[in-house]
């Protein structure tokens, strides 16, 4: 472990809450700062895990308003709000933040950052086709080509090198979920380490680009939310999240039909390296692993109660045993 | 006890959740059935506490989704339906229930009853200021007589016959809560049960008009919501229950000027009679006991967790007892 982690695991959590209640009083003053109008409503939204979100209406229409929670870093808001400007007028449909009337895009709101962002039309679908998983490859490329002369950076806060600490704040109880997934996940956080490689094609990724976080209307993509784990990472990495999250059935058994249609349709935008293409099992691999950890560390976490479910790490434990068995990059579908 | 009591407890919780998840899929089969258009999003509201309600945001304007869980009884929700038409139509500010292209106003959603209400701009108030409180007064009147030739009736699953019930199911655990408590709360029952009017001026009621469920927009009343308490009753109880919701500051104590504004407000509308004001005290008591059993019984039989915070019982004790105390209409302002 080479630092200190600051760790940012990610619940998953089925039923969420607003961290924050935001009175009237507050709010208008906060609105004062901005010319989208009066504010006919300000509803939190149940939906999110790490900030408190707010839809609000307004006389000139609907946004999201974000009161940034203990989760997210200050310092990163200013990446986070350049990249979503970066990228929109890049034709990425991602909210847009809102200036204020000083020009600013971050305020504060009962002591915590905010921004207000545009609204994104769209639903995230709740059963993955075929279809969604073409859109999210062709929409992920598209990300990862206009984030390229993105000037600034961000280190993967929750990359290979963060991972051992994620499993040492477990304290060896991954066995009170599993019988030996504590050596189990020693085993395999070894050979990732053994053979991570130093150098890929990367940018700008999402880093979390699950279905929850993908809006479509008819079929097609209509919104790209949630950057706030956005950094700069290898490509093939961000796509090895998204075979994760959108290409196994809720039995988590891998189906090739939608992880094709994802690469290929992402190939159309952005083709793969030779090296990337000989990378993906072990970038799907590690994606598994890390999404895994954090699970795991959320499970031994998180109170157990009717209203905070936190997501099943088993999920991931099947998820990269079947990355473990592949030995080709054609076992995702690709020629 | 005279019967057994379905109990309908109000927490009062914090923080709430969507007990309901609802697909895209479901939820344009659902939307189907309407003329509003297409839905651009549809977002879990986190407010609220016996329902499941969303921000629904369609290409015709915004609308509130609401499923009914279990705590409500499906056979009451034409009386709430159909009274929120009524008092719609004679000028209150409340939702309408849109009418389905088959004439009905519910229909089905992931096995639930539901029904889309229009959207009420405004806030509602965390700060009470007098001036709310005058509003309030006024709109309850104008309420009142607005239900006066409602034709369906709904007896109040919440008034002193229930009292007992909700107290015996709380199996002596007062004491828990405060040394003393089973045996004070026993003592005000009998006491009630004793001085209850058989007869007062009475009709329709909100039954739960707490400051979550007004709106206002520039300090005027926009809009009343949550009618899921509403029922047959005296108008007393009602004006009982907002002296006890509205009237208090955070510290316990009364607020005779905003008792004052408020009733005065109301009788501006509908004058009370020689017997509600003289019975007001105990109708204010009353709805101090109900509130008290009930966030008794949700303290009793809440989880403790960070997320669900069930309202403190206590300080329905506090208000109680001040109305004991109170010996003649002026305690409330009232001249």
């Amino acid at each position: 472990m080479k630092t200190q982690i600051p760790l940012y695991p990610h619940p998953r959590i089925d039923r969420m809450a607003v961290y924050t209640e935001v009175s009237d009083t507050e709010l208008n003053a906060f609105a004062g700062c901005y010319d989208f109008g009066e504010i006919l409503a300000c509803k939190g939204i149940a939906e999110g895990i790490e900030n408190s979100n707010f839809q609000l209406i307004t006389e000139t229409g609907n946004y999201i308003l974000t009161l940034y929670e203990k989760r997210v870093e200050p310092d990163d808001l200013p990446y986070f709000l350049n990249l979503l400007g970066h990228l929109s007028a890049k034709g990425i449909p991602c909210p847009v933040p809102l200036k204020r009337r000083d020009g600013k895009s971050l305020g504060t709101l009962c002591g915590r950052p905010a921004a207000v962002v545009t609204f994104l039309a769209g639903m995230w679908p709740r059963r993955i086709l075929v279809e969604h998983c073409a859109e999210v490859g062709a929409g992920m490329a598209q990300l990862h080509l206009a984030g390229q002369d993105f000037p600034m950076r961000r280190a993967n806060r929750l990359t290979i090198d963060a991972w051992e600490g994620v499993l040492a704040s477990c304290r060896g109880r991954g066995d009170e979920v599993r019988a030996g997934l504590t050596e189990e996940l020693a085993r395999e956080l070894a050979y990732l380490q053994a053979h991570w490689p130093k150098e890929l094609p990367g940018g700008v990724i999402h880093g979390d680009l699950f279905p929850d976080n993908v809006f479509f209307r008819h079929g097609r993509l209509s919104g790209i939310i949630d950057f706030y784990f956005a950094c700069n990472d290898f490509f093939a990495y961000d796509v090895g999240i998204c075979l994760n999250a959108w290409c196994f059935e809720a039995d988590n058994s891998f189906n090739i039909t939608k992880a094709r249609r994802m690469l290929s349709a992402y190939r159309r935008h952005r083709d793969f390296s030779e090296r990337e293409l000989a990378a993906l099992p072990l970038m799907a691999r590690g994606a598994a692993m890390r999404f895994l950890l954090t699970r795991l560390y959320d499970w031994l976490n998180t109170p157990q109660d009717a209203f905070v479910t936190p997501k099943n790490p088993l999920e991931y434990l099947a998820k990269l045993r079947f990355h473990q068995e592949v030995s080709h990059p054609s076992d995702y579908g690709l020629e």
